[in-house]
């Protein structure tokens, strides 16, 4: 029984120059698809040309947002190897996300199988140069017609590849963060701890409105008392306080990041102190004043680790690690890429390769 | 200059049934069409045959929501007239929508003028029968191509027809309720009072969790306090307490229906008091204890008004009005659909003529 049986495209696009990939714009040739009905489950697996989607204008995507998503990286490493890093980990979190939003499960083995078919057939498209990769988009639909407010009966899995740049491409540098109190992105109760298009939506107003400031993402505090950190744009965030490392806790509303874990492995191996916790925007201001806020980074598959420079908050203007990148977010972003990218040893297994 | 140039459907359908035509499962043979793009704004307004959208599977509104819709109805009156109620306020609404989610604002004559010539043309679909309405759906999709998280640069408005039957075909009857108290819609600072899809993927689970124990809609609570009534499913709620109508007030998280100002006006010219405020479901349980919780009822576009014959919260399940329909709503609702399709006095001026 051949799974994902694969339908070659007749037409192979042009390559993007490798040095100017920038982030999710260019697609490779080949794309995996598998459907959902009611009754019949997931069925048709399958590898095809990379091509539009035709959906009827009443598709329930399009009314009530039954949308899941997950993002990763592949690397070549040094010998040769294509690598994923931690798969399971998103392939959980996608049937996590599922789960809240009403879609139903996929089999993540059947479809970490297919990803891998996908990217050996796409493995050309692997671009060269450091700090490049394949990103990995796999996401779910409500494909079924329909105007009424309930789950859909139909659904389709896709899988897209698309190779980026470095994220830095000029070496790691430090951002410009400006904590939010006007818009929330997520509250206990809601599905901000799910990989969701609408969290997404929720926040792009509040970020264009800090980008038009100068400053490069959102803080995120709590949707009750706006007091918590919650994330950093689409991060998990860190900061070092006194030496000791705390990020907040997963409470109901923060996404149970891939690389947050990672961190939180990576400084109790090393003998750091970390811990998870509610965070309030007062404790970080005052901790900085003391002379105590050492580091502050976000955390995600996109930039790995993101240095904090600065954060402004209402009238305060604070500069974190003298507006540079700290010693222990170059420590992490060195080991944490090191091993993506197969230039580390791979102490926790994390690194799955796909062949 | 022709506005909204209509290219003809070379094959019509074939009309469904009047009697069972339900909510949202026909389309009419045409749609309206109108597409964004920065710099050009939105251009090339048409009237197309009705058929599939086609997507690159990279388009935005598939992984970060950007989305907005609308839901009106239209009558054909005793006269023979097309009418709309109170269209003006559903486009306002959509800009409002737009604004909150970081879509380009649309002119909202120029879409109402759309929707009419769209109507007219698809006039023979206006379904015969008691009841019987077309449901007008516009929406508005993020198209750009690409995944970064950002506004995007290219959207697509459609307008879809659908005809479709009695709310009630029985007669109006009264609903079971269950107090939602583990998820939550939306929050003060988030999406809320925006008709976006996220939201209602935020809901879909509570709902379909609520069903299977015999319920037909969820209560939502406050998300901070998880103490307040904010809706009914996706309704607005009223309840009569001691002779006064009470409704939550529009507090940023909740929508703010045609159907609930239509009910407040209504309400105010006939001398009964009504207010926006805060309740409690404390509160509301407490009046039922003390027999003075006299009715409960949902409001919007697709049921107009919804009578609760009973609520569940926690372990309290109580029964409202004997479990039938109220007086005050049953009038609301003879009053209002009266109005709606042409057979009452149009004092407020809430027609909108096609024609
Ligand atoms: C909202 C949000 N938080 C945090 C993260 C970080 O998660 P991960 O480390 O798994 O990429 C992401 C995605 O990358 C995200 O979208
Ligand atoms: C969440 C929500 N609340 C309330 C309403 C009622 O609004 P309207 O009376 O404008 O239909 C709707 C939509 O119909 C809704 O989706």
């Amino acid at each position: 029984m051949e799974k994902w049986p694969i339908t070659l495209t007749s037409t192979k696009k042009v390559k993007p120059d490798a040095d100017r990939l920038g982030f999710g714009k260019y697609f490779t040739d080949h794309m995996l698809l598998m459907d959902y009905s009611a009754g019949q489950g997931w069925h048709d697996p399958r590898i095809v040309p990379y091509g539009p989607i035709s959906l009827d204008p009443s598709a329930m995507v399009f009314h009530y947002g039954q949308e899941v998503f997950e993002g990763m990286k592949a690397y070549r490493t040094p010998q040769g190897e294509l690598v994923l890093f931690r798969p399971d980990m998103n392939l959980r979190r996608l049937n996590q996300s599922c789960a809240r939003i009403g879609i139903p499960q996929v089999d993540p083995e059947e479809v970490l199988e297919g990803i891998s078919r996908l990217l050996l057939l796409e493995e050309e498209w692997m671009p060269e140069g450091e700090g490049n990769s394949m990103y990995i988009r796999p996401f779910i639909i409500a494909t079924e017609s329909g105007l009424g407010v309930r789950a859909a009966q139909e659904y389709r899995l896709i899988v897209i590849l698309s190779p980026v740049g470095a994220y830095y491409p000029e070496g790691i540098h430090p951002v410009r963060i400006y904590v939010e109190d006007r818009y929330v992105r997520a509250v206990r109760g809601g599905t901000g701890e799910a990989k969701t298009s609408g969290n997404y939506a929720a926040g792009i107003k509040a970020q264009e409105d800090v980008k038009s400031l100068g400053f490069s993402q959102v803080l995120w505090l709590d949707g009750i008392e706006k007091r918590y950190i919650e994330e950093v744009g689409s991060m998990n965030v860190f900061f070092k306080i006194d030496g000791e490392v705390v990020t907040p806790e997963l409470n109901g509303s923060i996404l149970a990041g891939v690389t947050r874990d990672s961190v939180i492995r990576l400084l109790r191996e090393w003998g750091v102190p970390v811990k998870e916790r509610r965070i309030s925007v007062t404790e970080l201001f005052e901790a900085h004043q003391d002379g105590r806020l050492e580091e502050a980074f976000g955390t995600g598959t996109a930039a790995v680790i993101s240095p904090i420079g600065s954060m402004k908050w209402d009238d305060h203007d604070i500069e974190i690690a003298g507006g540079e990148t700290g010693e222990l977010s170059a420590k992490l972003y060195d080991t944490l890429t090191g091993i993506q990218r197969g230039e580390r040893e791979d102490s926790f297994g994390w690194r799955y390769s796909v062949r």
